[in-house]
């Protein structure tokens, strides 16, 4: 074995849903692997594949030549790069600080920027495939960050990923992935509008699913989602109040680069809604039993 | 050649953009055509084609065995069945109406209860596939109406349409157009909102596009649309105000059916601003350069 195919130490911050499985392919790769989480217990598991656990994001940072974060949101981010014992407290020249959570451009802007001014690197590189992606190493995942920095971390995008794309500076990948966030819940509300208005004019929403599949409405959401809604299985899947998270940080990006997105509002209003009825971990296709009970139809 | 071989005669009102190429390719099947048209011009072309014209519509329907009618919107319809030399006047029993026009489910019913008081039957059978589907008989038609009346239709429709799908009684073709309608115009906006926030973020449309198309939020519409607004093209294709007709219906019938439906009616709002621009003979996609320009961002 050559020196060069010594794998790097890669850091991992964030053992939920989906970093855990993210972090056991990285293990079963031969990657050594350093790990935090804020519950220690969530650790056990990877411990007993052979990570080591540490007790704080600056400690995972010390002994690792790549740091992977995947955390809930924002703040969490905020606090594990920027809080007291954050990241960049000791991050050293020539590390590559890589986040792959679901969080705001801006905050990916800001980690590029203070990476940069200690000589590391940063990538946003957050995904979508949901837990089973993440368990079959099939994520798709964007990255925004510098090519360089994206050519060295390619190697571990491949253990977690299969459609890996490089999309151009610090926050593309997180301003791509708010745009699909975009994308996937209106046109759930679209499939909803129409799906339920077919019902209520007694009209066969199977036949209807199946004949706009066969044109220009077709859609992997009315595919899968009108299938969904046509069983009415709303267990997640993709939790509907992740989704309102998502595009949370959707809005604040369009207020920040000021551009008026009404649909994206409108749905971002549905399901605060729907999480004050106590819907918020049933699936975000929940959204059309939402439009169906508005015009007094039950699909539950 | 057998009694049951001679081809039923049809009648054919409605030679526009639509009509015209269908009525052709049923002469080029070999079926007797007689056609009306509002203005009489317009049918010398099938007229060269072996056709035979006629004055008004209740002519067209004394010669022949089955009428398909192709019109611009409900109006058109509604004096072409109930109008003073309308169809209903001289429909005989055994008779078959085939309305093929983009028109409210109501007006269907309508005419499916004349029809059957009269001992005829109806369908109603719009279309998707616009005027390229119209030439080459490869239009996606959506059937309302009796299975009997289907079944006796359906070698005309294997004329003019590929795939062909009867979806419940009269008014359901309708319904499912207006579905398909209500889809592909909230997909637009949700491809529109989230490509000109990428592109006002600084980031790459096109490879925002490609990214998404690999997952969840793949569409035809983003293929398509997509590309068509990442290259500037927005000649028609489907124009904005035909669309905006069709949102008309689709709204009408969630009045009817008591059906929220707030992002059809906020695209819908949008469209009447972007026809007060002028912009009604451009393809529906222009959507997206409206949202560019709200956004102060040009894509002309």
């Amino acid at each position: 074995m050559t020196v060069d195919n010594v794998k790097p130490t890669v850091g991992f911050i964030g053992l939920g849903i989906m970093g855990r499985p993210m972090a056991e392919n990285l293990i079963r790769a031969g990657y050594p692997l350093i790990v935090y989480n804020r519950t220690p217990q969530k650790m056990e598991a990877v411990v007993k594949l052979g990570a080591k656990s540490t007790n704080h994001p600056a400690q995972v940072c010390d002994d690792s030549d790549i740091v992977i974060t995947m955390l809930p949101d924002t703040p969490d981010v905020d606090q594990v790069y920027f809080g007291d014992h954050g990241i960049m407290n000791r991050v050293r020249a020539g590390q590559i600080l890589i986040d792959m959570s679901t969080v705001s451009p801006r905050i990916a802007r800001k980690i590029a920027e203070e990476a940069q001014a200690k000589g590391a690197e940063s990538l946003d590189a957050p995904v979508s495939g949901g837990d089973i992606g993440a368990k079959e190493g099939t994520l798709s995942i964007m990255v925004g960050g510098s090519v360089h920095a994206f050519e060295r971390a390619y190697p571990l995008f491949q253990v977690m990923g299969k459609n890996i794309v490089h999309i151009g500076p610090s926050g593309a990948g997180q301003v791509t992935k708010t745009c699909n966030q975009i994308v996937v819940a209106i046109t759930i509300e679209a499939i909803g509008e129409a799906l339920v208005l077919a019902e209520k004019s007694g009209v066969d929403p199977a036949k209807v699913r199946s004949a706009l599949l066969g044109g220009f409405a077709s859609s992997r959401i009315l595919e899968i989602h009108g299938q969904r809604v046509l069983d009415r299985r709303f267990e997640p899947g993709f939790k509907m109040r992740l989704h309102r998270k998502d595009l949370n940080i959707a809005l604040d990006t369009a207020q920040d680069m000021e551009v008026s997105t009404p649909l994206t509002a409108l749905v971002h209003d549905m399901m605060n809604s729907l999480l004050a009825q106590g819907k918020g971990e049933l699936d975000h296709s929940y959204l059309v039993a939402e439009i169906a009970k508005r015009a007094n139809l039950a699909m539950e």
